[in-house]
């Protein structure tokens, strides 16, 4: 189990007072959760700044009717295969596949995979998910 | 195949040589399939803001040590059955697990299942990464 | 002076370290200064989602040169006089002005200024910038 | 006035469809002008991504009570001068002044002025909004 630390935080009463209700309404159990989660986000975005190794996901939605793309969309991934770390692939209805790809790696490399799955014709969407390998936060 | 349209857009010279550039760096292979990516993408936005059926993931990063997390994880992922398509799971290292759940509803019922996810100690990140069904889009 | 209170926050070792390096990076005196301007920037997100009365700033650019543009901004402008505070007018170069509107109210009211604005010829950018009347917090 | 150039589009039917009530709903004029706000628009971020020279402006909300601030404020944002445009400044109430610095320069630049505004106390809060010197777009 990590250790932990204990520290005092000096703000204003209101502010507390209205961040308290906002952690209730949130399910917190308490404002040390609530306060570890908003500093984790806050490293997070600057692990992805500062081209540290981060872990993501990158989402599909595409037409697996289109000719040629499910292996296009493979072929490329093979050519990456050195940040992807496994997929999912989901049928959302006849027409439309949902596919997640976790990678691991630099986000510059993320993002330009991303963009080459995003490019090919019948994706119609393709987004990367910021997240984080948890190691050090 | 879905049926297409044709239509003509009048935009002044230089903003278009400049997106030429843009989409040539970004691989696109035309024209029509990169402003459909914008299109699509602002009317995703519009599927969210609008309280439409939408589909997306949400991305949990946590440390499986945490006495009782792995539980109440799959506890509250049951509660919420009815929107959870699928969950992935992956072992990052010995210590942090990095799980991704698919989820399909109203926007609302998706970011109070993140939100309940992300209040549990132990989890360091958890974020809802918007995406579509695909449907009419 | 506002009321100060002092609590106590409990996290892993590891994280604070990290958080204390990033902080130091950002110019911040001490942690209750960083810790409550994250705190702050979330309850500000959860006013704009709860359609509670809000300041922001609508940022246009656009060409003077086209006809009846500057008139037309007025007029939109003049039309939603009761959420519209004062505005701000620079020549960014020959044919470029970059105007801010500030603005307060409720979040829908000002995204449907900021819509119209952007929908005229000759603007080039019109985006909403979210912040606070800083009431409360 | 800028030259125009007019390019053919195709997309699916029901995609232009769906697109059609919406630039409806958002007051556009027609395609053209829906569609170059969204090139503009992506083109904007790149010239954020790629260190371009950008405009934007830096919202600040704060306390004018706190001693020594305001005093504070000017200071720094005289050690930017040559990235600093122009700013107004609203009292938004009794305690609460709401200050908009226009700026213009590289991101890089303009994220370090933003950085060392928010750090100082009694500074509610501080965003930089992302815009365009309105050149070649």
């Amino acid at each position: 189990m990590a250790e932990l630390v204990r520290f005092g935080v000096s703000l204003e009463k209101e502010l507390v007072e209205k961040y308290d209700k906002h952690i209730q309404k949130n399910n917190y159990p308490n404002r040390s959760k609530a306060i570890g989660d908003l500093i984790r986000e806050e490293l997070i975005r600057e692990e992805w700044a500062d081209n540290k190794i981060v872990a993501g996901s990158i989402t599909l939605v595409f037409d697996h009717h289109k000719r040629e793309l499910t292996n296009n969309l493979t072929n490329i991934q093979h050519d990456f295969h050195e940040i992807i770390i496994s997929s999912q692939h989901i049928h959302l209805d006849h027409d439309n596949c949902f596919e997640i790809v976790v990678v691991k790696g630099k986000p510059n490399k993320l993002r330009q995979l991303c963009s080459k799955l995003k490019a090919e014709k019948g994706v119609k969407h393709a987004s990367l998910c910021l997240a984080t390998t948890g190691a050090e936060i």
